[in-house]
């Protein structure tokens, strides 16, 4: 992403914090939580990442996983997974990583990785703006990205 | 932080990473998660956030909160604040926001706030690797920096 579309991004962030507010009848603010159970709510396709809020660079997203991922890997990112909901499994070329709920791994960039879920599982990924789903690997289950929800 | 440093820690991360698996039978590799209760276990003093991972160069700290913190700002970065259990309020110049659990909020950079907890309360915190607890603020709150736990 270029230096104007990373400016630009911050301050469509910005925008989106001031929005969230209620002004009280003392003109005081009372901004407004983002809940992780009632974003996941708003949507139901696996997969498909959808972003709730920005911090600097990076972006916190949610989704919803079953059956199995691509082999895949991100060549200038770590990428963190967050289990809110159920249990999940990352499969590497040399062993794997079992998680359940309120339980959180860091995948090293570049090393390839392969998200799995038995059955539907709801997870919370920290990354970079701009880290496609699948990496260089592309295909079917490639994702659009920075989509909010 | 200078860039030798940066490297450095990021070094120290790989390590902690390759560390933390136990290799099955077959020669496979078993990856241990990191479970959030489990690390909050594992201290008990108030305003002390303890390291649990980093991605790149931003750092997951947990930590226990209970009473008033004191007003301060991060002039370069914002700040993430995830409740794992409890309550919480920021408090802000203009308002506040309140959390629950599995409820997040994204303090913008320069903007002071003051957190607080009346019982206490179970965080997470995102930032980068190096931001101190207090900001600018200093005083006896200040927390020693990266400490993991």
């Amino acid at each position: 992403m270029s230096p104007a579309n990373v400016a630009a991004a911050k301050a469509s962030l910005s925008i989106r914090l001031l929005d969230r507010h209620t002004t009280m009848s003392d003109g005081s603010r009372r901004y407004l939580p983002i809940n992780l159970r009632e974003k996941l709510e708003r949507f139901h396709d696996h997969w498909s990442p959808r972003v709730i809020a920005q911090m600097n660079d990076y972006q916190f997203k949610l989704a919803r996983i079953q059956g199995e991922f691509v082999w895949h890997s991100h060549a200038d990112t770590d990428e963190v997974f967050i289990v809110v909901d159920g249990e999940m499994a990352i499969e590497f070329r040399d062993g794997c990583v079992e998680l359940k709920t309120g339980e959180l791994f860091v995948v090293p960039k570049g090393v390839e990785h392969k998200p799995r879920a038995h059955s539907e599982c709801r997870i919370m990924l920290v990354e970079p703006y701009g880290v496609v789903n699948t990496g260089g690997q592309g295909g079917a289950l490639t994702a659009p990205n920075d989509v909010w929800v």
